[in-house]
């Protein structure tokens, strides 16, 4: 009966064992109680739970009660040492183990799921636009780049983290073309070659009529002109197209990191971000930008999401993102022909647009809110959100992204008709 | 008896309602299942807990698994809307009060502790470093800063935030006065008659033999000539001499931010910070700057951790402080005869030195890590640390900051004599 | 933005209120975070939690760690008054509210789950065998019951709560007919009209080959004759066939309680039962026959599991336990076939038996317990065990029970198939 | 670093190890994620937990949710098996071996606070009374007892407990002397030298004034005439005095078991009992009693709250009850002079009693627990409660039993002279 007993503790701890010697994206998602246990012998191995130890330092991982070191999961020493989020810190054996640990699971992911050209990752604990800040900010020091290139998107997240890497934005105008508004090419060819120490910055998901950069062309051309070439591929990484795009930019051309959201592609809570490059050294100056020792949390909450998750959770979760787009796309249809409108006809991995002309577009999507449908996206013609200056229609997007559920599908596509109808 | 239930219920929220009407500094701290339970009321109010909400973004803090959630103590959604932190975000109503609560208390606490004469705070989610960067990115953004002067302080996570804003760092170097190495004064006013469209940066904590910056100096000097002036203020809230000199510091001259970190002073896990101001606009800058939507978890811990204490428990705390430096200081000073040696004469609010001279002080600093002493330094003549190029001893710092212990102080001491005189 | 928070917070706690002021086994099922808030709150209005409260008892709910009263969910007052499980106890407020509610939701699921015709229930902190000890005790006191007529099942805890009563048993033989065992009822009639001062005590669920007792029958007998009658129903909840025969029995003669167990029927951990009765004063006298005041814990488990699930969601349970009933016997049948066995003919409404003639018995059972099956019943012919002498056959139970799942019915054969033909 | 970190565990799981292995009390309590991990690791052992198990038995330790288990700490299948408390139960290795830690190391407490002469032990997960009962119950089984001499203590559980056992309670008579209720003495000499087939139970701790009965010319008596003896410690092990009694009664004479609660001298949540004896067969008899598997909650409170005191807190503990109960003593003093009352002079080792005489004694109760004083004990002259017929007081009781706090007794004290004296 011990023997059973020793059996079945280790079945458990198996796939834990597995996470921290093989560190890779697991065939199989963890259960909770296997991430609290694993989770828990890593915050052990910190020298804040040394009972014998004498801490003399001017920052000790002392916590002012057992609640508030929970909510790091007793991760109290966050990760890091001064100024390089992957260096070993002495203190925390723990946490650094961890973050090697998230960094490697997190590479391993987006390596499967399409990415298969990348060598290294490193899991942030800020948002993608602060990430960006950190890429830039460290091909400022390394390349004395000066200056971001940057086909117009209406987000301003990205703009200010070029801006607070110090650089200046060098805008690339859109131009309509039927219903999509898609970067303008021959601008971006001459500004490439006008713009002193640059770097480019593209971006493969926004909302529609946007559609994604081109990044197989625009890696061509950083490579044929030497210029660093960053990808902003927010919640890309749950679209195949999108990622056999990128692998096929980075085999193309120059590509010097991807830099996507954790939340919107690993239902992981907001704040993390996973970077990943084909070139290792890309990695190690992003790491050494960070500023000081981080908070753990959200590189923990990155790596719990990966694990729970699993691969072939992650493949049915994008499966069922695919047959909810198209139910998406089936009831918008549906309602357009109901209500006069169109659905404009836009590449986009998880989202659809319908025109909202002569309708008070605003006053809809304070409608949706009220009634408790979160998410949608109502501009008017002419506001900032389409990319460009003179989109000729207003109109409202929604999303069907990974993890949505099919009554959200339903619930808000009925709730749009009846506003809209009202 | 009924009557009674209620009446139990209505005391243990009476300081739950408080915190979240008063949004102050608490006179007595909250015990943790006070703190547990406000913080799930304000997680519940965020609309991914919204059983009816039908959600349709490409964001909608979606989770892997109830153990994902707990890990960000269910704040899904994170903090702020697209680069603007302390922006309410609709689809997080209770995060978003959480942060005003935050920056509120934050506020409350810092004004309670000496700086009455500050008007605006903010809680970030990142290092002291990473604020640093926040705060000079704001000041390059809206008053053109370009370049940062910088008393010389032997520090990396400072350098990188000036860096990481994108800005030039124009180091002053320090003077050793007896055993003290300080700013040089002289250099400091040359340089800022010199230098265009700069800001200043000085420290007020630092290891010995390294003392303050002379903030008041500073900030009258700030003020004559209009420059931003920002004080690294890292673990200086424990001590109320240094409070009361920044506080002085404001009264007298410029002073446009003071930024400190939240473990260093209050006891939570890694990974926050905090920056007050006199000036309210100089916050908003701040807040302004991080690019996007930020992990609540570095939030929450702070201000958990604010609650936990309360004002009360930590005068207490400061109390003990100031009792275990004292016993630092005899005790190390009993080594110093013992071994021939010398307790440095610095100004330092937490931590002493003492010399190492013609010992092996990097051998004894690793023997004292194997020894499961944590936090000492220790430096070699000649090496980086000191702040200065000719530091004329090799020396070992050990701290007694805020939340020490006796057994800490006894146990570390005992453990570097017997190291030191082997 | 407020007011969408409130109504989110509505929304969450909409079920928890319901329960709180209904009290009925709800049609839908709480989550984890409401059902964890419902008994925060509950357990927030015993005194203990009253910290202006002065306590000068010489018990009073103090405890040794914040972990040690979590293991109670914080009642740490338990339930009931000295001697009066019901009762409620002016210091636990939170608790006596906890245990009503637990009382009438577990009534009305029971009702719903078939026994329309019970009046009162109560969920007890003791298994089924206690619980009829309890109950036994009550008839004792109340009624001056001496011996307890029993039909043969060769289970050890029940003779263990008539023991316990201080009752004598009254076994009643058992008779074989084809492959069943079942009561002998002629010798039945003889007990009841012999035996002074007795009651009855009839079994609906028990492994293969022993049938159920027939119960209706049972219940005229008693009506006739003015005697007791006690059903043991531990795991019939789940079946609508053995639910419909107690209802019958209820509305034909004479029943006066039936105990269940709240784990064989409600997915709760090990250790509570739940006892209803169509006559109140049974209830009130089993309540009043605990000795002393009880762990909250077995109870606080009944009253979260029952309303996990929600009576849709054991109603789904229900069905998928008929469809892996189904599964269990061609799988057993077509290894029956495989061995030169055969499927025993018997009712039962969760297992199968089948011959294991000429094998050794004993073995295989051991060899499936290395191999991971568990709950499997091997019975070798003439062991203790088939509620008779002389049962022709070696054999092994399998049960296919509420909240099963296919893997294990197809694991489980696939193993004794292996096992059984080596 | 990474040895440094194995270091850290190894030190953390140091005390862990040692329960599982020596299974004492320990001199230094466990912290509470010592505990936690403790748990975990013990209910991991269980087979609900192994991944690769087919589970067809009628009773698997399916649970409807995680929370439902976590309020088990994850010990589903509770403990014992049918009808065997103690005994290991295969499907449970974890909670089996969690029994037995509990069981040793509340046997070691209850050696090393007194009872050195003990032998066996076990925690029933059951009240004090209950526990009674399962004594009761295995006496009656194993030694044909049938009636239970029991000095008049005016306490319900313990006579339900007789009762439940289906024994016949034969009270003993108490007499005053001076301010005391004791038990007459000669009266239990006549009662046992008459008494067919019986057992005695005797009291260590009630309520003031009724004393401790003599336990140690019981146990002479009951050996002369070779009656078994059952000791009801309730609150006892606190006080060393008592202990030290009941020692001398095992030395002396013939004592059975002594019972006590686990929550009134172990701060455990309400619901479990320690059973010890000079006698491992009474352990073994004790055990065999419960009729069916149990919770396993209430042991595994009780062994946390054990293991989380240790043996030198629980030192301080009772040295601070001393404090406490000589500060009663002063405050109480005081009262009954200025109001004109008088201390009864009992000998109790947690509680004092103070006159209310010509007050309206049950409106100063009801006062003092709606002013939040919860505990005390208001007795009418004459009701019930005194354990005698004729007291020639009306009283109020106060205690400073284990835990109390020094604000606990001022503060009911000032309320007490408060109420009393409008």
């Amino acid at each position: 009966m011990a023997r059973r007993g020793r059996t079945t503790i280790d079945s458990l701890l198996a796939p834990v064992r597995d996470v921290l010697n093989r560190r890779i994206f697991p065939d199989r998602g963890l259960t909770d109680p296997q991430l609290e246990l694993m989770f828990q012998i890593l915050s052990s191995m910190d020298t804040d739970k040394d009972p014998e130890a004498a801490r003399v330092g001017e920052r000790e991982a002392r916590v002012a009660s057992p609640y508030v070191a929970s909510l790091a999961a007793d991760f109290n020493h966050g990760i890091g040492r001064s100024g390089q989020l992957s260096a070993p810190q002495p203190k925390a054996a723990g946490a650094s183990l961890m973050q090697q640990v998230a960094n490697s699971t997190a590479l391993d992911a987006i390596r499967k799921l399409g990415l298969s050209n990348t060598k290294a990752g490193l899991v942030t604990p800020v948002s993608t636009g602060m990430s960006i800040a950190l890429v830039m900010g460290a091909l400022r020091r390394e390349l004395g780049i000066k200056n971001v290139i940057y086909p117009r998107i209406d987000h301003t997240s990205p703009k200010r983290g070029i801006a607070l890497a110090g650089l200046d934005e060098v805008q690339i105008p859109t131009v309509i073309e039927d219903d999509a508004v898609r970067m303008d090419l021959g601008e971006f060819e001459n500004s490439i070659k006008r713009t002193k120490a640059c770097a480019v910055l593209a971006t493969t998901t926004f909302f529609p009529p946007r559609e994604s950069d081109p990044v197989k062309q625009i890696a061509r051309l950083c490579s044929d002109h030497d210029i660093p070439f960053i990808i902003n591929n927010a919640y890309g990484v749950q679209s195949q197209d999108i990622m056999a795009q990128i692998r096929s930019a980075i085999d193309a051309g120059r590509v010097d990191a991807i830099v996507q959201s954790s939340d919107k592609n690993f239902l992981t809570p907001v704040g993390g971000s996973i970077v990943v490059s084909p070139k290792s050294e890309i990695i190690e100056w992003t790491s050494d930008t960070y500023a000081g020792r981080a908070s753990a949390a959200p590189v923990i909450q990155t790596l719990a999401a990966l694990l729970s998750l699993g691969h072939e959770r992650y493949k049915e979760l994008q499966q069922q993102q695919l047959e909810n787009l198209a139910l998406l796309k089936d009831n918008i249809l549906n309602i357009a022909e109901k209500l006069n409108q169109r659905v404009l006809e836009i590449e986009n991995p998880v989202a659809f647009a319908i025109t909202m002309d002569n309708l008070d577009v605003h006053e809809i999507g304070a409608r949706l809110y009220n009634a408790r449908v979160t998410g949608p996206r109502a501009v008017k013609k002419g506001d900032f959100g389409s990319s460009t200056e003179n989109y000729p229609h207003s109109y409202i997007v929604m999303n069907a992204a990974i993890g949505v559920r099919k009554e959200d599908v339903d619930t808000a596509t009925d709730k749009l008709y009846k506003e809209a109808s009202r």
